[in-house]
This record gives structure tokens, C-alpha cells and sequence, in this order.
């Protein structure tokens, strides 16, 4: 029955893509409270889909943007088959800054066999290859091979700030379920499809500080006040030392390297390194000293400054001494590292290094631990001979840099283990202008979803 | 005479007033394109005013925005009158932070006797005192007491970048003039009027630092690319040591300090720290280790950003490793240092601190030496009087933080003095939301040029 379905999967090219293409056209960005009738349009996009596909489909409201949880009926999927439950996104990050997408981010565009769109890859895109599927198995078969859960949010790129309660709302029927996958994730390398056995945690915060009540002239004043903006370089630049190590007392004590036997074969993977260089356009790569480019972004934390913004700004010389500046500034954490004590040693660290002639403020916008999970389980089994089926070449086991912090709620919350079947690219441009997602990997991906199903549903 | 023309002036209270308001609710930004007709319409303002009391007005165009050059008729003044130049500038500083002022920056708005307006008090209410009294005289005279020339730019605010073009192609006409008169300064305080001998130099660049190509995920390339704003805080972080000086290698090599006895006399001066520090918002003072607040400001050079940009500003956590980050970076010169010997030790600074992952580069924006003038010369005196006539008080000496770049092309140029005699106060703020100008120093201001011209046609 699968080939059958392959084989209607690729019949259907043009159909998948027209239907993803108004997905991504729904401009749902969470962290933008104007863009909240888009967010909910985005959700009912999929529970729409998911109807069609024939599954029972709820509006889960939270006090910010709805989750959606799709349930497989009983007629629906063979008698006995086991309980999985999917897990994905449909809200995308901000497409800032607008003027460098070469077509809009909201107005999805085929180029060079890439779709480009704000939330082509993350999310919306890998989503939709496991809603193409299900509604391929349900058109050729009649039926899906296994009891599908589809649990959908629309707050990943704020936090999931309501996820936890929704989880904890539906536990009993949540937990049900024998193993999450999730596809927010990418393959190695063109070519080189991955499961991906370990993320990076988070911790996200918003520096402000201030001196003087306004704006002061910068002739008249200069050298006899605090400058927030000299304040917050002395500040910040002072959380790295030479060697690339993050200068904050207590941030590597809790941190595990993988075992040797991983770091090796990390080692052994087509990594080119010129290649890297040249696709993001730096000068050369940089980073912690002692560390491979690989292990830097895997198994390493990090602290990064991810906006700065003070005083005047526009064209030209403004001689002001500005009265606030400020910072986001976030840290990647690796396995074992906890995001509260994290937090609290940046806090000690930053309260040390303020000036008197400043006030500080902190505010904490995230804090996620990073996740690892396991290889040998029969999950995991099941969704690399998927990938052999979907892309033509059996998977490597690699980690991401990013954070996927649902992944550590479903383990605590559930107890169920994830198995984290990415169809992206390194290249897609994640969280920056243009945004994109090979259809060769929008297909692939399909039949990957759809070969995933039918082991799972032997499992 | 003059006696006649003071009643004068106080009876036309009114109507200064309400001639003020419109050349202020003229948005003449100068450093921003769009307003290029607002610049335009100033000039024109003023150059109606100077033909309504009869002087030869001449408009001189630039390549950006144009001069206004006014000359007294041999009819206008009495015979053998000295020559002295007045200058001033009609542009105004970009107003943003907008939401940040009270009333609208160019809606002139009175409150609480002082008038609200961007230039109110830079410099446009300070050039009309002068104004104003020309007018005072032409009305009650029928002349005015010497052969003034008024010599007024569109550029200040921007570097006077084509005043020196002005200045040579005039040469011949303006150094006839015994004096340059400028009014472009403050009091020392309310009540306590005062003569500027010393203003600081300024050497301003824009920074930009590059390394990818576009803005990456913060998760999936953190730690492995070097980040520009991360790099942008290390860097500029060091330019100071922990004693507050700033640490550019050759910075103060050839810094003059002002003789013991000037330091003696602006120790008495009735300088008041915990107003200043309230009137300001600032939790304390700052600054270099060993100076008090006003050494800080009148013969320190200092180094201040006054803008920081960098990835994602908006609401909310963006997880972006941002491909760029700029700053405006600006230096405060004394007596003695030669702005390109700065410039040339600042970039070598930054060179050196720039790391290998980054591209860097530098845009000198402007470069202007510090400036001193004599204390007794008899245009001092005569402003010295004028200012007692005026405020009711005789003046101090003191120096000003900011720059007057055009006092130093005079001196080059012209070779002749200036006499600096600001009308404005201390918490004016300059180049700030909410600038403001008092009435009081309005009226005392136009008493003070009217007196001043009597004074000044005498020597």
C-alpha cells in the first residue's frame, strides 16, 4: 500500500504546492500583536486541512494564539495500531528587516526550485509534508496506519508560552501516545538526510540602561555623565574572553561534552568548511578556541547579542549622549546545563560589571534547557529506514544548534521520548530574509512522512 | 539712544515673540533630505527679516543648503562705523525621539514662560535676539550704531560643510570685519550670564562592522561565526580604561590644560552638583578620575557613542545572530589636539581591536579642533557690558563642551577674534527632545545685542 501512496505523492506535486503556497502566505507572526488575525487564520488553515484529511479537529484557545489538536477516529486507522503524536508550529518569526527579501515574505515565490517565504522551512513547510501525507494515505488507502495525534501551536517563536498548560490540560490523553516527532529540524547537507539526536536549550534576555531623564547634548555633557551606550559595550563587551569562552562566572561548570566516540564521529561527517564560509559570507569561521566548527555549534553553549539599540540612529552625525541603552542578549545551553542557574550567574555577572552612574534593568523573555535523545530505540529505527525511502540514502545522527524546548516539556510532562526527523536545509535561512525550502525537500519529505507512518504503524 | 530703543524692545514683547514662533515652526533639519524645503523656507525667513531693517541681503548657494550674507548700506550706519561680522546658523538637529517631546518640536509652544520648539535655543531664538535688535534700532534710530555683517549657514548641525567654501569666496568682504560675534552658547546659569572663551573640538565617525552575508539563526551558527555585535561591544568596550579615561593609544599626548588659575576661578564658581545631578536624572556624576564635573566638560576631551545598531530591535525575543552592527562614535577635543592626529590614533585603535572574523569600516563624519579666545580684548568688554545692560548682571568666563567648528575657520581664515555671548541656560536641551528657550532670555538677549551694537560701534 505505501508504494501506492508514493507513487500518488508524486502525482501530486503541483497540488502540495499550491496548498502550502496559501499557508505560507499567511503572514503569522506570534510576537506581533498586529499580526494576530493572520495567527489564527494560519491555525484555521490547518485545522481545515486536517478535516479534510478526516481526523477529529479542536480549537484548543490559550490566552494568546489557539493550539490545534487533531485526533485520529477510531474507523480511521487499523484496529490496535499504536498512538504517535506529531507535534509542529504554524507561527513564524518576524520577517524583519523587510527591505533585503528579494520577493515578500508573506507573498510565497518559487525561484530555482525553492519556495521562499517567511516560515517555508520553520515551520510551516515540514509541517505541511506530514499533512500531505496523511491526506495521501487517506486518498489511496482509506485510512492512516497509525492512531495520529497532531498537536499544532502557534507561540514557538514566543516561547511557547502557553504550550506547558495545554500539555497539562490533555495530559491523560496526551500521554497516550508512544513517541512525539517532530520536523523542525534539518538534514546534514543536501543530499544527506539526519535524525537529529540533540538540541541546545535557551535562555533569552532584554538588557536596559539608563542614565539621564533625556536625551543630553553630547558636547555639553559629554564626560560628565554616565553614556548608557559606552556603559553597555563596557558591559557586554566584556562577557567573552580571548580565547571565545563565555566570561561569566559558573557557565561552564555543569556542562558534558558527548563521549568521545560521538565527537569522532561528528569528525567524519562532509563538513566542508570552505564551503560553510562561503554560503554565509564571513570572512573566515571564529569561535570558542579548542573546538571543531561542528562541535562549536552542537555541543557548545554560547552567548550572543542578538540587537543593540541606542541614540540616534538615522543618516548622518546627531551629537547626542543618549539616555538609554539597550540589548537582547541570549545564551544557547548545552546538555546538563540548567537555564536557572544560567540566569542567575548572567544576572550576578551583569550586576557586577554595572557602573554606579547607570541604572540596569533585566528582563528574562526565555529560558528552555537543551535536550538529548536516544538512538537505538524502535522509533528511531522506523524513522531512519523512512528517510532511506523518502530521500534515497539512509540518515545520519547529528545534533542542531537551535532549540526546540517542546521537546523537554513532552519528556517531562508525558514521559515520551521525540524523534526529531528534520527535512530542511542548512541553508534555508531560518529567522532571517529569505527564508526558503527545496521542493526537492518538500517532496522528499512527504514520502518520508508518509514511509514514516507506515513503520510506525508497525512498531 | 540706547535708552529709548531698550523701552522699545520691552514695549514689542509680543511681537518678538509671535516673529520667533514662525522661523521655529519652520522644520529646518539640515541632515535629513526630505526637509531640504523646510531648510530652504528658513533661510528665506530670515532673509525677509534682515530687509526689513534694510540691510543688503544677499542669498549664497551651496551644494546643499545655502548661506544668507547681509550688509549694512553706507546710509544705514553712521560714518566711519567699525565693521564686525555676526554669525548664527538657521538649521536645527533631526527632532527624533518624537514621541518623547511634549508638544510638537515644530509647533512652537509656550509653557510656563519659556518657548518649546527644536531651535529654540539652537540656535535660531539666539540669532533672532539679534535680530531683533537691529530691528529695534532701525526702528527707533533710523540707523543701527555700526557696519554690521550678518553671515547666517543652512549646515551647522551637519559640519558646516561648505561654510568654509562661503568663507573664501568672500573673503575679501568679510575680513574687513574687526570681530566676530556668535551667539551659539549658554549662561553659566539662570541669572549668572556668561562670556565663552573655550568651546571643545569634535572628530565624529559612523562604525560598521559586517561578517555574513545576511542575519543567521542565533541557535543554528551561534558560536561558530563571529557576531558583529558581540564584536562591535568587545571593541568598543575597550576605549576606555577603569579610571574613565579614554584608552586610544596617543589620545592625550598633546591636551593642554587650562592654568591653574582659570581651574581656581571655575572652583568658585557657583556651581551646584546635586542640582545638576537632579535637574538631569542621572543617579550620580561620572567621568574621568580626578577632574570636577565642569573640568569634565570644558577642558577634558572625551569619547562618547552617541547611536548603537544592531539586529533585532522590535518587541519581544528574535534568535538572530545579526550580520551587521554600526555605531556613531564621537570625540570631544581640547585645546592643542589636532583632530586628524586623533582620527589617525582612533582608526589605528580599532584596527587593532578588530578580530580576524569581522570586516570593519570607517567613516569620518567630521573633524574640528577645540577652540580658545582671549579674555582682554575691548570686544570683550564691550559684550561684558552689554551682557550687564541686558541681564543686570556682569558676566563670567567660562567654556562651553560643545563645538563651534566655525570659530576656528574665522580665526583661519579671516583672522579675527570671536566673541562668544550666549543667551540660552544649562538645561536648554540642545539636540534633545523638549528644547526649550526662555522668555527671559529673549528679552534680556535682545536688550544684551541692542546694547552690544551701541557698545561695539564705539571701538
Amino acid at each position: 500500500m505505501l508504494d501506492s501512496v508514493l507513487v500518488w505523492i508524486e502525482k501530486n506535486r503541483r497540488a502540495w504546492l499550491d496548498d502550502l503556497k496559501q499557508w505560507l502566505n499567511i503572514a503569522s507572526v506570534s510576537a506581533v500583536s498586529a499580526h494576530d488575525n493572520d495567527t489564527a487564520a494560519a491555525a484555521e488553515w490547518a485545522m481545515s486541512y486536517l478535516r479534510g484529511v478526516g481526523l477529529n479537529v479542536r480549537r484548543i484557545a490559550t490566552p494568546r494564539h489557539p493550539c490545534v489538536l487533531a485526533t485520529t477516529p477510531d474507523d480511521l486507522c487499523p484496529p490496535g495500531a499504536p498512538t504517535i503524536l506529531f507535534y509542529g508550529h504554524y507561527d513564524v518569526q518576524p520577517p524583519e528587516p523587510l527591505e533585503k527579501w528579494i520577493s515578500p515574505p508573506f507573498t510565497a515565490t518559487v525561484r530555482d526550485g525553492k519556495i521562499y517565504a517567511r516560515g517555508a522551512s520553520d515551520d510551516k513547510g515540514q509541517v505541511f509534508c506530514h499533512l500531505a501525507a496523511l491526506m495521501a494515505w487517506r486518498q489511496i488507502a482509506g485510512e492512516i496506519p497509525l492512531r495520529l495525534m497532531v498537536l499544532l501551536e502557534g507561540e514557538e517563536e514566543i516561547g511557547s508560552i502557553n504550550l506547558a498548560d495545554v500539555i497539562k490540560d490533555h495530559v491523560d490523553e496526551l500521554k497516550t501516545a508512544r513517541v512525539l516527532i517532530v520536523s523542525d529540524s534539518n538534514q546534514f547537507a543536501p543530499g544527506i538526510p539526519a535524525i537529529t539526536t540533540g538540541l541546545r536549550g535557551l535562555v533569552y534576555y532584554q538588557i536596559e540602561l539608563t542614565a539621564a531623564a533625556e536625551d543630553l547634548h553630547s558636547g555639553v555633557y559629554g564626560g560628565a555623565v554616565a553614556n548608557p551606550a559606552n556603559v553597555l559595550t563596557q558591559m557586554l563587551g566584556r562577557l567573552h574572553d580571548s580565547q571565545g569562552r563565555v566570561a561569566v562566572d559558573g557557565f561552564y561548570d555543569d556542562v558534558v561534552l558527548p563521549e568521545e566516540s560521538i565527537r569522532r564521529q561528528w569528525a567524519e561527517l562532509p563538513f566542508d568548511e570552505n564551503e560553510f564560509v562561503r554560503r554565509l559570507g564571513v570572512p573566515q569561521v571564529s569561535g570558542e578556541a579548542g573546538f571543531s566548527t561542528l562541535e562549536r555549534r552542537w555541543c557548545r553553549p554560547t552567548l550572543d547579542i542578538n540587537g543593540l539599540t541606542s541614540g540616534y540612529q538615522g543618516p548622518g552625525a546627531k551629537t547626542v549622549l543618549p539616555c538609554s541603552a539597550s540589548a537582547k542578549v541570549s545564551m544557547r545551553l548545552v546538555p546538563n546545563q540548567n537555564p536557572d542557574r544560567i540566569s542567575t550567574a548572567f544576572e550576578r555577572c551583569l550586576a557586577v560589571l554595572k557602573p554606579p552612574g547607570v541604572r540596569l534593568t533585566l528582563t528574562r523573555l526565555n529560558a528552555t534547557p537543551a535536550a538529548v535523545t536516544q538512538i537505538d530505540s524502535p522509533a528511531i529505527t522506523a524513522a531512519a529506514a523512512a528517510l532511506e525511502i523518502g530521500f534515497g540514502k539512509s540518515p545520519v545522527f547529528m545534533r542542531e544548534g537551535g532549540s526546540i524546548p517542546v521537546v523537554n516539556w513532552f519528556k517531562e510532562l508525558l514521559g515520551i521520548d521525540s524523534v526529531l526527523i528534520g527535512f530542511g536545509l542548512p541553508d534555508d535561512n531560518l529567522h532571517a530574509p529569505n527564508e526558503k525550502f527545496d521542493l526537492n525537500c518538500l517532496y522528499s519529505g512527504i514520502r518520508t512522512a508518509a514511509a514514516l507512518y507506515d513503520r510506525l504503524g508497525g512498531i
